[in-house]
């Protein structure tokens, strides 16, 4: 174990799926977890007592070369800076955006060397952005953070101290959408995003319509406008030369919760002006296997060639991948991208640890490259 | 019992709802349930064999007033044409196309009243659109349906003779669209339908992608684009003049498949022409509200109100209605009208009756009128 | 509408199914609906605001033969007592039992004619034994009420003013468990009931191991032994001739959460005497058929001329049937009897409604005979 | 990669799970997959063609230390045994048992070393037995095999070559009642075994009970009596000197299916004879924890100290875990153990690996020792 990691918000989902991934790296070790001040009731325990996937056993205690045997074992604290900082050398934040925009600058400046945070709260860079969609979530102006969205800003990670991971369909829409800018000669007129998203996605909140007679079997329309990662997705294009604001090229999202624990679905369906050419379903397949060429995980689906319908988050549970696959709707001028992925993977822990194997210049993929398991 | 109805095709997920409905309709008598002449194991045994909650008991006995107590002793027969035809005045045929096409028009030649064909045999007027989206489908060309979705077709019922119920994903999304019609000084540019379906919707065919462990917990691209129901939504917004074929407004259909039984639910993604106005939330809700005031089965709901997010199919199991809410996403100049309805009622056999009882001038709601069981 | 009906506690799953029943019930006329004190946040809301499914519609309103409608708009109010008296001949009451022990006498006390109570407050007719079970509900001690199982107290409810409404897997185990008494020189040794039962049998209470992403999917030991419906289990055997307690005849029941929203199953393991003789399972299919010939709600399933494994709470969704089969496992000297109901109807509101019919010399029947809606 | 290995019935759900883990397998390399000759549709096509979540992807491939990133890009062959002999050392049968009961004798007389049958052909090691509850199973009369139960039979392992694979409800079982065998001076009566069973152990055998609709949300009593797994039982407890047949005490099994794609759950109801003692629960617990002290993938749960109430097969997806809790009921001289697995894990592929680490001396845990991933 060479780098001590800890974890603050340690008994949520993204805090245990970290604390998983965490307990099988052979690089990261974790050492230090903790819960937010009003938990009292679980400092104290092992991290097996919210997460019991984590329980002990022979099987992991007998195996030298994992650091991870006992990450179940390991207590609870309330979260302190000071002994988060003596403690880890990297901290990953499963905290409310409004939590993290304070901890992220408090822990670099008590001397932790790399802070990823899986919060809202640094994702957006324009500061005006930030305040239409975060209103209640001030942070330090000067403070800025990568993007830690390994296919965009790989180059950026290397040096950055604060990562702000990408939330779970911003991650499944710009991977969706960002091969396009590659596009020639056609006019994008307007993207729409249908997302469908599993129940963790929601977190640990008590509240009546997050019990199981209630969520179970719907097709949930909790944003059907106006959801927050739109604003991600639009940085991100336009990072891409995709200018979605101001730039005649309109993009909305839609999302539903569907009956799912893991694992978040989306559509993107892009109209094409009718004045422009309509790009063929072959060509798309090529321009999005060339952009992902390299990516260790985003893999473009042969939809025709498939046994089932994918992409499908049920083929990704516990895995890294983002799948694409691209259709030509050619009766209505339409593009349709279809993205899927694990949310607590690729959409949070998995991708928050594989943005910092890149920061330490460590194999991309460590820790992180098991494959699903299905069906289950 | 006034009314001696049959059901062809008795013993899939269709046929089973038809039958649960009219053991407890006041007005058409169960009394004859067939299947296709390629299914021997099943003939000769009772319909509560293959449809368990439909098994008599007392409670059901007790009840002079209904008819249906018996309903599940009723013998599964061989289909022959002439014995349902002396026996039926009403025939519902829960058939594949290819089925229907033919015997459609062979009953109603034998003497059957009315035949009410669930399948997608005769909802195409345009015998071109048809043979496109149909093309194994052969039917008498003298021989046209009424497409029986009563908030459109109400007039022409009383005297069909031959009524197409819609497909269910159709029925969810034009019910979504047609009030569209009635906006004013609004240019639509274009209609993107994403659909979400639960897995009665593909029938009890024996295939792998069906079995649980595979069809459990998915978001299965399974019709990405060019489902079939998009002519039938094309040919019933055109009746509306909104010309979605060589009219400048285009239409496509993505469809997912999703962990749920019973149950439809679409978004429709309507894109205002950016140089048009765009209507408010406001005037978009009293446009729908105005245009289904008399719909005995639609409602549309007010999403802001409501404790859990809403229309959702899981409200709405074992019922008639559709719900249907609308959105305004003024970021990006888009109309959403998401529409959910159970695809076993509303969108098969409760629809079917529906569209029967306006047939003989009864209560519309007749036998059709059951909360949904919820939550379940 | 003869009779004016309330229901305290209307905003729980039982107290929702309760409302759906009596709308469409033809003599109790649904008119009070409360919620406890610490509800402030629902008082003044419609009924429909939390039980989305009973939202009104033309279809409900337009039928004047129900007085139903209605019932979604029907406003709820802080509980009380004297107003439910004023407006109310029949409660019921959904409540906690502590609640429940204190409101059950008083409104009966201020005039109110019938009081229905779900919880566990008035079951047990032993006062030791209520104390033991339920130490910290204090309950009147000259108030006894009728165990509302009316399969086993029929002859009892004519004349009643409290009835207790039984447990849902009490219902189960007993309907499974009571014919046994009519079994011919052979001597039980002892009795193990395992239960599965779905998640709105735990109510609305938030807490975390009840949401969606923590319950679905379990196969969770929540009451490995030592399961409070023992108790009324033991009284209503005893009733019999089942000496369960102190007759040598032993009883236990472990009870696990499996992924319903609905439904409960019992399997009751009896274990034969080795010196005693074994009955066939041909002899005690008969006993089962004749102990039920007269039963509305009760029936014996021939388990191996069905098509799917049956009893089976999912062919029961909606309907207030428990269905039972009987075994017999010869290598083992062991009886297997099982037994599948709605936990919200044959195991609480249907039950309770049934037990109130019967009450008023109703059908026992009324508005409670709807087949189930299947598959959803 | 030092052991070449092959899998026979690479197609179903034991075969992909046996592909996933040997993928990964530091030893083992997977390097032939064959279906049966009456799937031709499958003959070329490859492994990830059937099992989607074996597809390549940079990040598998890009990892030097792994053999399995193309595991999936296997092409899929007909069974032939000369090749399957010439290919590998090991063979893992994951086919029917009657095809077990041919192929792995042929194997091993065409030189392959290791056969490790998955189907339940070789599991009796009884004759008699075998002939009464496989009767059409006929295997050549000299052929015995190691009842591979690692924490049963470990000390057979290491000379066998071939290995029977036990049940997946047969493991649950026999690991919640061997530690019984070292209680003193208790004599029990009878144990009835409820086992709750997913959706994969049912394999991929195409009808209309399997399908989505009609298999999930169920709970369905598919052998109340008389499963087949119990003659492993009795065959393995015997060898613990817990003589189940004709030695007084009565072993009886009934299985339900559940909404669960994955996993086993059992509770075992032993019966103490009244005139015995009945063991405190402490006493059990420590009783079962020195049992399994040493063995890598037995758990013994302290019930009361959990979050959720466990074992629970939710929590064990993925892992090779089987989780055991005790539980004493005293009220009716009841003994309750309760065991979840992953079926197609402990259940399976993972134990039938665990066994073959064991055969060539390998860490036991080598390929197997993931942690659940949970929630999912």
């Amino acid at each position: 174990m060479s780098i001590a990691t800890g974890i603050i918000g340690a008994s949520g989902f993204a805090g245990g799926e970290l604390a998983r991934l965490l307990a099988g790296h052979p690089e990261f070790g974790l050492c230090y977890a903790s819960v937010p001040g009003h938990s009292p009731d679980l400092v104290g325990k092992p991290l097996a007592a919210v997460h019991p996937h984590l329980r002990a056993g022979r099987a992991v205690e007998a195996l030298p070369s994992k650091n991870g045997g006992s990450a179940g074992s390991l207590e609870l604290v309330s979260t302190k800076t000071s002994e988060a900082a003596r403690r880890c050398e990297v901290v990953f934040l499963a905290t409310p955006p409004l939590v993290s925009a304070a901890l992220g600058p408090a822990l670099l400046a008590a001397g932790v060397e790399v802070v990823v945070d899986l919060s809202p709260a640094f994702r957006l860079r324009d500061p005006a952005l930030h305040s239409k969609w975060y209103p209640a979530v001030s942070r330090p102006p000067e403070r800025t953070a990568v993007y830690g969205l390994p296919e965009l800003n790989r180059a950026l990670l290397p040096g950055a101290d604060l990562i702000a991971a990408p939330g779970c369909l911003a991650t499944a829409a710009i991977l969706a959408l960002m091969p396009l800018s590659g596009l020639d000669g056609v006019r994008l007129s307007s993207i729409t995003i249908d997302g469908k998203a599993g129940s963790t996605g929601s977190g640990h909140r008590l509240r009546s319509s997050g019990l199981h007679p209630v969520r179970s079997g719907v097709v949930a329309p909790y944003a059907p406008a106006g959801h927050r990662h739109v604003a991600e997705i639009q940085e991100a294009l336009l990072g891409k030369g995709l200018a979605t604001v101001g730039g005649g090229l309109r993009l909305g999202m839609s999302v539903f919760g569907v009956d799912l624990v893991r694992g978040v679905s989306v559509a993107a369906h892009v109209i094409v002006d009718p004045d422009s050419r309509l790009p063929s379903e072959g060509e798309l397949a090529s321009l999005y296997r060339d952009a992902y060429r390299d990516a260790a995980f985003v893999r473009v689906i042969h939809w025709r060639e498939e046994a089932v319908p994918l992409p499908d988050p049920k083929t990704l549970t516990g895995s890294n991948y983002c799948d694409i696959a691209v259709f030509q709707d050619a009766d209505c001028g339409r593009l349709v991208i279809v993205a899927a992925l694990d949310n607590l993977m690729k959409g949070a822990a998995g991708q928050a640890i594989q943005a910092c194997n890149i920061r330490y210049g460590l194999p991309e993929t460590l820790g992180i490259d098991a494959f699903a398991v299905y069906p289950g």
